[in-house]
């Protein structure tokens, strides 16, 4: 038997998605910006999913640009951000828990001469909305904060800095990586005063390769990827159809069912975790109540290296991470666990 | 029944490639980067994928970058080259029938400060090698032009411009949008002297929303999209399996069947131009001949708008396109046919 617990690398595709997936690609193969029927059945296929999409987030659809996945949304957000509205200033306010994705675009664009203010995480991986107010100056223009930390499943208070952005420095956007999240929690960019929201499709049990990006109304977007004009010209590239179909439906499937999943999950860990603490020397990363995310735990074992239990583990059928996996070919990448204030031990 | 004559704009997917990809979504689902069993069977379609496609082009695995697509791959090689020689010149040369992704990075670069010289084509759509060398300067540092023009087919004289670049002046770089051709021709990119290649993975029947881009082992490399460090940290993101080993395999059934497929494709174009030329005001565009791309017929009819006739076509279950998909939401933009001396009638 094999029990799969690396969901936040990769989850595996919902069989309904998949049954979508094969009839776009075998029947209804057109190319979306075609002119006949093939590809006004293609458009079709598109609408729908960012119609799907926009409902879960109670938004229109026009605020719905599908990417490549998390991290190119992740990247488009930020240059983005930062390019557009370089003449209001060059200061940027993050963490230093983000994903990779954000935080070596945010290196990318120190090189590029902007300022970057890295704020640390308690020792419960939480950003204060207290912390990025205190950060912010009178040339900040963006401040990007994680909603779910990949690695140890702490929750940040977003809709607490999207509020204080509104009443302290309404003109500053508010990047969101909800990757982690999205599909978990129920999100209202509006209402949380959210200008960017960052989802990809493999951590909902939708496709790989395919993710979107929301973008607020009130922002000047700019292209990453410049071409035939997709997407009102802000992302092109022929459109993915059934990547963004097999999207569209996880995405409605996860908030269809996202009382009784977060039950479920909630459950699971607590009987984990009870568990992991009668191991000595097993530790629990982080909170693990209801205030922690219900799909992730992190926890350390002193006196065994990491890989070596992932190994054990996989001998028994059981697949765990020894860290976040877009970190494992760079190993020398300070993870979230080291931020929070924990030992390489 | 149903004639899609619109491979151009999209194919449909190859059986065996939407098999493989179901396995691999189905079954062998994990992140490439992740440590355990899932993640290593994914990490080994990855790898061959990159095999199966170095084989085609004679080179090694390592040569090898997936990207989103075409599209991507085209704002990749050019940008990348742009800015990592930028110290050694800001003179770019591409052709005015080039497809919209390399014509509106182009821009981009323009408004960036960069020199971009816009050749010409002849009145059969070719960019000749003596008119690349005529617009080299010290200052040069790309040339990109397209393989075969994705309206008309020209076949562009690659390997000849390659050889000159070599000969006259090897330090530039040399970007070839094979997006129409990999798949059709056989192509050697370090006896062509090319350094960046560009191919999307529906073009040959293969997934949408992959593609890859070739780089030659002397290219100073930099990242379009940064983060978790995949593919040597040159494209960041959760590797897209499915998509990827649909690529692969897509490409290595290309190459296995590129002479019995050509030979197939000249018969039916020849046949089919045949007819057209006895319907009055029907006029074929460029050269149709072997020295043609033996997929892509252009093919204009006086007197009647071409919406008009797609539609027709359409309703007797043929589907013909009226202009690139990849600009028919910008219909300003200057298309091939204009380039090379068409009336708008």
């Amino acid at each position: 038997m094999e029990i799969y617990l690396d969901n936040s690398a990769t989850t595996r595709i919902d069989p309904e998605v998949l049954a979508l997936m094969k009839t776009v690609m075998d029947e209804d193969y057109g190319n979306a910006a075609s002119l006949h029927r093939k590809g006004v059945e293609a458009e079709k296929y598109v609408r729908r999913a960012k119609q799907e999409i926009a409902e879960t987030l109670k938004c229109s659809p026009s605020n719905i640009y599908f990417t490549s996945g998390g991290t190119e949304s992740n990247n488009w957000a930020i240059r983005a951000a930062a390019e557009a509205y370089r003449r209001s200033g060059m200061h940027l306010i993050t963490s230093s828990i983000e994903h990779p994705s954000v935080k070596n675009t945010m290196r990318y664009l120190e090189d590029q001469g902007y300022d970057v203010t890295w704020l640390p995480a308690d020792s419960d991986g939480i950003i204060s909305a207290e912390s990025v107010k205190a950060a912010l100056r009178d040339d900040t223009v963006l401040v990007s904060v994680m909603q779910v930390n990949n690695e140890i499943g702490a929750v940040e208070p977003i809709a607490e800095i999207g509020e204080m952005l509104r009443r302290e420095k309404p003109e500053v956007l508010f990047h969101v990586d909800a990757i982690q999240s999205y599909g978990k929690y129920r999100i209202a960019p509006k209402r949380m005063n959210i200008d960017f929201l960052s989802v990809s499709g493999h951590k909902l049990h939708g496709p790989k390769g395919i993710g979107f990006l929301y973008v607020s109304d009130r922002v000047k977007l700019r292209p990453l990827i410049f071409g035939g004009g997709q997407q009102k010209g802000m992302r092109s590239g022929t459109e993915n159809v059934p990547g963004e179909a097999g999207l569209g439906l996880a995405a409605e499937k996860m908030y269809r069912n996202l009382d009784v999943n977060a039950e479920k999950l909630y459950s699971l860990k607590t009987r984990l975790c009870r568990g992991l603490q009668q191991i000595e020397g097993a530790k629990i990363n982080g909170k693990f109540d209801r205030s922690s995310a219900p799909h992730i735990i992190s926890c350390s074992f002193s006196g065994v290296r990491s890989e070596v239990l992932l190994h054990a583990l996989e001998d028994r059928g059981i697949y765990v991470s020894s860290g976040s996996a877009c970190a494992s070919s760079h190993p020398s990448e300070i993870s979230t666990l080291l931020s929070i204030g924990l030992s390489k031990e």
